[in-house]
């Protein structure tokens, strides 16, 4: 076999479907945040970052700054080791003791990032479960997949927050089956939400543990940032747990809260925790000081709230489409790969702005997007910047645009 | 079912079996390594650590550190985004140029630990080359296995170390079968080293790729760090060589290095690489900092051959016997899980001595041990309180002593 023949081939066919990904080299500017330097071909240029998924600004807050630049200092650049071979320090304890008090649980037990996070534990416990049955939602993101597929556990995947459906597959199992329903609250590509409470009506009655994926809501929701379950109330009715501190909380890791038992069960099997080099100590005292503040401070969630209802309402008024939904986040729909590169190209060369376009895999093809995150520091200019563009470049690109009314 | 009835039973039998871990609760002192605060029932001491993988003490150096407070403060703490969206940063660009200088290659590419460099690496090679069959070294790494497991690729594991096994298994394939053989330079446990040489060999006579996990090699081995390889003058012989930031580099992430075509494939491809937050721009900084610090300098690693040396012959002058390896991990076997953990704890609770005992499932049952790993770090007085505890130890607990002649 070829083998670099084929690796070329490959990648021949990814950019002639218009899927093959360029990463845009950026350098965010710390107290100036959306702003960065975006390089390219040996040239650089200013830019504002409408994409980033630190949707609070906290990766800039003086606090979390703090706590690195200190813990650096008091424990040096990593951990040294997996957590069972000298690679737990008081800073992981700590964070881990954090995570489970926002979150209501007895325990918590921090990953090296939450795709780790879903794929260990839904690995772990679909394989160690004897006859565990998981419940997967359509659309739940790749990590619980690949974790669920990696199991071996039996899978039964139901529509896109479709009770009707999910309870259609409960009843197909017996009632000592063990089964675990996997869901997440805010879906990250179109920001729909999950119906919690009526899911776990639906465990209740059929015996069935739950799993929930707060990534794109800790921090965001809930009075202290504990996530959509605990703005309704519901963290309590819930097994496990997960989230991530790269997001919101501005740093890098992932985590799972839940009982002692399942936790240290966790712990104890599950390879992908196990087996590897701990996170370093000062990234758990930057994520100490994120889930703090945050757990204080509802300045952060207001400020992102107000603007993201401020584009809504701009977009609406120059007739430019996107999904309406009760999160944070706002999907402007291309539907063409080509185009959906070419406006994002247009945007950094001629505005200065940076949207990176969404395409498959991570969207289904013909489902292409601009998927736009407003945060507290984007600015009132920013903003008038941004439509201002978007505008000019929906008339120029011939792009639908949709009667006002129907916004 | 009774989830929390399965999970206590579990954790119990764990428990019964010697085999539960329990994580030490460390705070390693900058500038004082291998000196660190053991917690325990609320009370605090000074200990010495002498199983970091910390190996060189990089963890703690002064150019490490300021590039990581100076990226830090350029550019805050998280990178907001996956490498797609806006979370590839100018740190991570020059990070990946580093690490393909390093080992020769075209190109490189960053994963969030080694323990996912090596999961989705063979997992996306084994699931999208079609009929590939990977020859797998029989110890190889928990994140190779499942990688492996996770791509349904077919896999034929190979006796340890063992050139004559690997070539059968070779000669059993047909000559078109794709074929990627998968192994490490340095295997963690044991301490011994491939023969990687006769590995490339047999890999061009049967045109197979080659897979090298040198973890707990690279910045260690080799005049600029490189690992084994490069030592021995054969990283151009190796399709894809594998390393992390969190042992020798002092820091953490893992990476693959490559041509530019497997490379592209594999960031392209990878669910691990693509659907994950990037390491946060100061972790990418300060890699590159104990990378080029690394390439330039011997003083590091002559200090961990010297003390390796020195431990391992006052080993022998005392009769406890360890396995011999060409390597700087000093296995000291014990061989029962409940008294390798009682000796931990005694040179814990005795002597201010931090070494973990390595028990199941890091490796077999009945071969649970102490790895010791001597840095430039450890001083003599360090090293003559190590060597007097142990002599201490091993007369009040009966242990085998080895004639000395034996070792």
């Amino acid at each position: 076999m070829d083998y670099q023949g084929f690796f070329k081939e490959s990648l021949a066919r990814l950019r002639d479907e218009g899927n093959y990904r360029v990463f845009a080299d950026l350098e965010r500017h710390l107290g100036e945040f959306p702003k960065a330097t975006f390089r390219k071909d040996g040239a650089e240029r200013d830019v504002t970052i409408w994409c980033s998924n630190d949707y609070l600004g906290m990766g800039q807050h003086p606090d979390v700054l703090a706590a690195m630049h200190s813990a650096l200092d008091r424990s040096g650049a990593g951990a040294g080791g997996t957590r069972n071979i000298s690679g737990t320090t008081h800073d992981h304890v700590e964070l881990e003791a954090e995570l489970a008090d926002l979150h209501g649980k007895e325990a918590a037990l921090l990953f090296t990032s939450g795709y780790v996070s879903n794929w260990a534990t839904l690995g772990t416990l679909g394989a160690k479960i004897p006859g565990l049955v998981i419940l997967s939602d359509a659309l739940n993101h790749a990590s619980m997949i690949e974790g669920i597929r990696h199991s071996r556990a039996r899978c039964m995947v139901w529509k896109h927050n479709d009770l009707a459906d999910l309870e259609a597959k409960l009843a197909e199992l017996p009632q000592d089956t063990p089964k675990l329903i996997a869901f997440e609250s805010v879906y990250s590509m179109d920001g729909d939400i999950a119906p919690i409470e009526e899911i776990c009506d639906l465990a209740d009655k059929y015996n069935a543990m739950t799993y929930i994926d707060e990534v794109h809501a800790v921090g965001m929701y809930g009075p202290r940032g504990g996530g959509v379950a605990e703005r309704e109330g519901l963290m309590q009715r819930i097994d496990i747990i997960e989230g991530t501190l790269g997001k919101a909380f501005g740093v890098v890791g992932g985590y799972i809260t839940g009982s002692a038992e399942l936790i240290d069960f966790v712990r104890s099997f599950a390879s992908g925790f196990i087996f590897t080099t701990a996170l370093p100590p000062h990234v758990a005292a930057g994520a100490v000081a994120s889930i703090r503040h945050l757990k204080q401070s509802d300045a952060e969630r207001q400020g992102q709230q107000d603007r993201v209802a401020q584009l809504r309402a701009r977009l609406d008024e120059i007739g430019i489409g996107h999904i309406p939904n009760p999160s944070h986040i706002i999907p402007v729909m291309v539907g063409d790969p080509v185009k959906c590169k070419y406006i994002s190209d247009r945007l950094m060369a001629d505005h200065g702005i940076y949207i990176q376009p969404i395409n498959y895999p991570t969207v289904p093809k013909g489902t292409e997007r601009l998927r736009i995150t407003p945060s507290p520091v984007h600015t009132a200019e920013d903003m008038d910047r941004l439509v201002g563009a978007l505008k000019s470049l929906w008339g120029e690109c011939k792009l639908a645009r949709q009667p006002i009314a129907a916004q």
